[in-house]
């Protein structure tokens, strides 16, 4: 029998999961909607159903070790989803407890960048490594620092905000009701709010000012900056310039023996890659220069959020 | 038999040892010098004596489980020195593989933050934590993060540099070769810094202006502060606000319990803890706020270097 386990990544709109080996093979992906549910019962109740259908299939090949579940405001310690914004589930859900009703094995939830760190480790490009950072530039900036083999999740549970520390004093507005968080620069918003504030400063033509702010996404800032266009590619610079200074500072306090980069920003190669190596090593301090690497995911075109979610089990099992 | 175990810190004028058992009891004291010692195999050999001189005493009441150290430089994975600045012995000192000569028991060695924060959770405030942090404020500022119960030592050994984090862009020159680290600020060198930059914005009198740069220490500030001395009471202000800030962002990354200040600078009680506070919690993100306390140390009266370097021992035999 296959050892096989559950990865599923609760977003907003849609909740993916996925089968998946000890290795990161993939076996079969499905999702159902997450929005449509009132309550998280009736959703988990549907969740189940559709585990329940795709088990069937591989009843008798493949032996369920476990459920991993990534979510927003997801707490690895209590098995809570806590006041997540975008989830219809208000206040403290204790999701995992109303799960273990349908399987008597280990369910484990963490948040969406945590188990992208995780899943790095145990399918991608950290699995020799004991001390990493995976930094995941979407919409916003998420960060999972493991130090010694183990997810820093803090007393809490709620560790590796790194996307709200601080990038620039009194600098742009963040979500977070704070100002110069690194995410307001250093994500695919961060960099479209840059493009807007080039706009502002630099006189020189550029394809994307026939954009409104709605309109512009990080992948035509990227596809602008293959072709020259002088405000992509400052935008890009600015970006990385900013995204290495604070990396360095994150070395200095976990030294990781590498930084992975995931998402659709990241995707953007060495027009982002060499500004933020350039600024990275100027600011580090002496004793870490010319040690760390900064690297593309290697599960960088995978689901890492069913990926993620389904390593956290692997990672329980391995304890 | 009572346990005990030594602990030593290799300082650059002296190093200071004592016998210390398992609830952070010193038996005795002694220090032999280190600037006199071109050669650390000497060094070690007067050591020994030294300590071997102690054991005849405790020989029949004690059993010695082994020796920590606290040194500048100090790599625990690898039990060397490595380019101390403050040390006679240059380049890579493997002093643990060294002194295993003199003894079969375990020998450990970190750096001297380090060893403070381990210390802190073997005899101090944080024994019942698993995530904590120390900051030492000295001549600089060191730093040791605890996340899920171990010390983060960084893939290579050398982490917990929050001293040369980022404080203020461009801002004062460190002794690390960077611009605007935070022990420029938030040490007792910083406050005096500040102390000078202030009496060149300020017109306010203030008895601190009768003295020159090598003449003011960060107990003379403090003293001005007690007076409401207007220099000083700034001074402190802006260290604490400072160092405030900053400390919110590593929660933002590794979520500490508490977080204890140590040394010369944090014995100022609230004239440096009440700004540290409020600007802490002004730059939390909001999910972090009122929850993490920031301590003077439990060991703050105590020879914490010479206490943290034997924790590591108990922390070792621990595993």
């Amino acid at each position: 029998m296959k050892q096989v386990v559950f990865g599923v990544d609760i977003g907003g709109t849609f909740s993916k999961y996925g089968l998946v080996d000890r290795t990161g093979n993939v076996l079969i992906e499905g999702s159902i909607p997450t929005d449509t549910y009132d309550n998280v019962v009736d959703y988990q109740k549907s969740l189940h159903e559709a585990l329940e259908g795709v088990m069937i299939q591989f009843r008798d090949t493949c032996e369920l070790k476990g459920i991993g579940f990534g979510a927003p405001n997801a707490n690895y310690y209590k098995g809570t989803i806590e006041h997540a914004a975008n989830l219809r589930w208000k206040g403290i859900v204790h999701f995992v407890d109303l799960f273990k009703k349908y399987y008597n094995l280990p369910i484990v939830i963490t948040n969406d960048a945590n188990a992208a760190a995780i899943g790095e480790g145990i399918y991608g490009g950290a699995k020799e490594m004991n001390d990493y950072l995976v930094i995941t530039l979407g919409t916003g900036l998420g960060s999972g620092f493991v130090s010694g083999g183990e997810l820093t999740y803090g007393f809490n549970g709620f560790a590796g905000e790194f996307g709200h520390t601080l990038a620039l004093s009194n600098g742009r507005q963040c979500g977070c009701g704070k100002r110069g968080c690194l995410e307001t620069y250093a994500s695919a918003t961060g960099i479209k709010r840059t493009v807007f504030q080039l706009m502002c400063d630099m006189t020189e033509d550029s394809e994307l000012r026939q954009y409104n702010f709605y309109e512009i996404t990080s992948e035509m800032i990227y596809e602008a900056a293959l072709r020259n266009d002088p405000i992509a590619l400052k935008a890009f610079e600015f970006t990385g310039s900013l995204l290495g200074e604070r990396l360095a500072d994150a070395v200095a306090i976990t030294t990781p023996e590498a930084i992975f980069l995931f998402g659709g920003l990241a995707k953007s190669g060495e027009v982002l890659f060499k500004p933020i190596r350039e600024s990275f090593e100027s600011n580090l301090l002496p004793v870490y220069r010319n040690q760390i690497k900064i690297l593309p995911s290697g599960l960088q075109d995978k689901n890492i959020a069913v990926m993620g979610a389904s390593a956290l089990i692997w990672k329980e099992l391995s304890r």
